[in-house]
């Protein structure tokens, strides 16, 4: 008999939990069963739920009717297997399993002794990946929630490396801090951006280098930059690669970066949130080429390794320096052990002092699947985006608008015989997409490559397979012919 | 039959889903058979664990035996009844269930579009919440992951208020850009010291102010700090309030620091991440008194709202000055909706692009149990305290070291009779401590107060009775006796 003060009744939980799983099960059986892209207006799910809380409790059968009535209408399904926008993600069954361990014994990760094996498990998993990838043992990682955390981790560290105790003293009213920049493509994701002006570096302290026919940061544009700036009084001291960019998957030239780094004494920073996931595949480990000079790099395994989000693994060649960054000890957070330098705390290496026990998803991923299952599963994904890129390529009217290294094609209409102009054509492809994601039978996002309308074709789904994809480019051509009347 | 490039299949997902729910009912129905405190040493749960990933798949019963034989027994149980170490918190049934079915989606609610229900329903709860614990309407709210987040927005926000130009110019080098200065008292927690050195501040832009007899922030310091600051050329923006600091749950004095802050046009934030909660007990309002006067608070539901860690709410009343300091929009985020103002993108208000459907288990919490219901535990968690508090208070051999407003009590043994002078009294209190956690019948965490080694008790646990903290309370004293061998 559960008190009045209490939990819910554990019979309850245990009927509704069992009930829920097998909904999901039954969801991710047939994820096509819904339309991708909600087709909920603004404002309509919230127009059906009270504005004011409940007073008294009510029954977990009226709560998921109303998460089957009201909620799942408002959804757009990540799941289905004609997701194709942004980065499209699978969290898979045993990370779902993980999940739901991971709320069960709701512990904090934030020291070592407030769950020793959360602790000791993030060390493990996160030198599997490592392994998994081929970056050398001298790094060393800690889980965040997003790479937009993991890039402020790393850009902050590169600040603290400066020695100009900024941590202690700031950045302002400081005639011996000089204005600091750090460099990026115009590739890069707007949270590198976000990190500069987080830390007080403002959007000027992020400059952003041209990149070359393929979207990759132009090294000799990159060097040119530092030599100016150092002339007109910046401090440069960091340079962010991006190893799959966001619009096209391109992969800066680490290589050439990292020589520039070492000769400029800059900090490498590698965004691998999305591309560094595909090293894992032996043959694509070469995206990576180079990182293993890096001063850090973030790869998301909630982006293309089955992981439920948030996952994201950060990894550092100095820890101390992120430590030395980020550290702060009050006394009702001491410990013997920690101390005594016998154990790691994850809180000293980040922003967030609260961490869930995120390991134990990505834990149980690696062993559902193993190294060489996902490593298929990720080749898989490439010959499909590959399949589908060479169907553009063959048609008269689609056109490739950046090379596929990995798994996300760029492509547009550009119908044969038709000689419409630019700003016509940007038309046509917008409201090609908006008809397409319309049908509910597939859903694409886009970007602008050298100005043009560009629609994106992101495959990382579990439940994708040819036919969907062939499916996909018969709609995009049928939607196609209906809008220019042929 | 799946495909060998595709999830498992999901009749194991269903076995084994409905194995693990059985498990956490269990488990919930009867932590108290594990030691609270894991028993584990540095290194023994990693030593069990491979160091190289498993290269072919494995089977989830052999996953889920390592996880009962290896990963368990390096668990400290948070959920265990007489967990009162930090702030004892509760992952509920209701929302674990949510955290499942959030799993399941595994949506990214960064726009409105990716999930309209995610971002819909994160304003309903966000408004249960906010008229729940009485802030008026003018606050709009965003769910971040920790309270750390939470104030690191907070901050930036004050300092993007200060119309500085900083988002776009930064902070160093710049003339006309003064020291910045923010205020909290030395009883506030760390996390807004590391927003300040996250920020470019450095320690030495976050000043402390002293604390009163109980622990609360001097509203004549501070306006004295202020004035002094002034005059040495710092600009102060921003001062902290907390209600419910980490050590005693001390409330500092808001209507005179919001008076302080209006007269010197200061940003005011409260760090209600857990005293915040308690408003929603209609007697125990008055803890966020004057609150409505502030710029931004932060209530952290993963600490006393029985919501799985992580979900903190954070409120505004100037979103817009939010959306300012954070907002990027790439091409690749563009949508039609967003651009006609029509509906709100979240990923506008702060660091992470990438976020967790947190709203839907939160959802399920507030409704599974009414705001009634809810306020009748945490009532309860108080009266506990109180209980204990008495306890002390009546003792020969203990001593109270703090007000208790809260759930919270803050103590240490002075055994009658003893004239131990301080320092001993400081290694009696810390052999108490780690006597009564290595039994593993119940769990503490320490802080120190005017030097002092103190122990707290901190009740918020729905599986916490009076039989639990009077066990506590006679295991204090059994071990006391043993210690000074009475």
């Amino acid at each position: 008999m559960p008190s009045s003060y209490g939990d819910i009744d554990p019979e309850v939980f245990r009927t509704h939990g069992k009930q829920i799983v097998d909904w999901i099960a039954d969801y991710l059986s047939h994820p096509e069963r819904y339309p991708v892209l909600s087709r909920v207006g603004p404002g309509e799910v919230r127009a059906k739920l009270p504005p004011a809380p409940p007073s008294q409790p009510e029954t977990l059968d009226a709560i998921l009717a109303d998460f089957q009535q009201i909620i799942l209408p408002g959804i757009t399904h990540w799941n289905h297997p004609a997701f194709f926008g942004y980065f499209s993600i699978t969290g898979s069954m045993p990370g779902i399993l993980g999940e739901l361990l991971t709320a069960g014994l709701n512990v904090n990760a934030m020291l070592w002794r407030t769950s020793p094996a959360a602790t000791e498990l993030e060390e493990i998993v996160l030198g599997w990946l490592r392994q998994m990838v081929g970056l050398p043992e001298a790094f060393e990682g800690v889980i965040t929630d997003t790479a937009s955390v993991s890039s402020l981790l790393a850009v902050t560290a590169a600040r603290e490396a400066l020695g100009l105790k900024i941590r202690e003293e700031g950045l302002a009213g400081r005639p011996e801090v000089p204005r600091l920049r750090m460099y990026c493509s115009e590739q890069a994701h707007s949270s590198i951006e976000k990190a500069g002006i987080i830390l007080g570096l403002g959007r000027a302290g992020v400059r952003q280098i041209p990149v070359d026919a393929e979207f990759r940061m132009q090294a000799d544009g990159l060097a040119d930059a530092i030599a100016e700036d150092r002339r007109a009084g910046w401090r440069p001291f960091c340079v962010v690669a991006t190893v799959g960019t966001t619009s096209t998957t391109s992969i800066d030239p680490v290589p050439a970066i990292a020589d520039i780094c070492a000769r400029e004494n800059l900090w490498l920073h590698v965004d691998g949130a999305y591309g560094g996931n595909l090293a894992v595949v032996p043959e694509f480990r070469y995206v990576l080429a180079s990182c293993e000079r890096a001063d850090s790099i973030v790869i998301n395994p909630h982006k293309w390794l089955f992981t439920p989000i948030d996952f994201s693994a950060f990894y550092v060649r100095q820890p101390e320096v992120l430590k030395r960054a980020f550290s702060l000890l009050p006394e009702y957070l001491r410990t013997a052990e920690g101390d005594a330098g016998a154990v790691k705390n994850y809180m000293d290496y980040g922003v967030q002092l609260g961490r869930r026990f995120r390991a134990l998803k990505f834990w149980m991923v690696l062993r559902a699947y193993g190294a060489e299952g996902i490593a298929a599963r990720l080749r898989e994904h490439v010959r499909l985006a590959q399949w589908f890129a060479a169907r553009v390529d063959a048609s008269r009217n689609f056109e490739r608008m950046a090379p596929t290294p990995m798994s996300t094609v760029c492509f547009r209409a550009n119908p044969a015989g038709s000689s419409q102009p630019g700003g016509d054509l940007d038309q046509l492809n917008e409201a090609l997409i908006n008809a397409v994601n319309a049908t509910g039978r597939a859903f694409l996002s886009h970007t602008k490559l050298n100005d043009r309308f560009t629609l994106r074709l992101a495959i990382g789904n579990l439940r994708t397979t040819e036919q969907h994809v062939a499916q996909t480019w018969e709609l995009l051509q049928a939607e196609l012919s209906r809008l220019i009347g042929q």
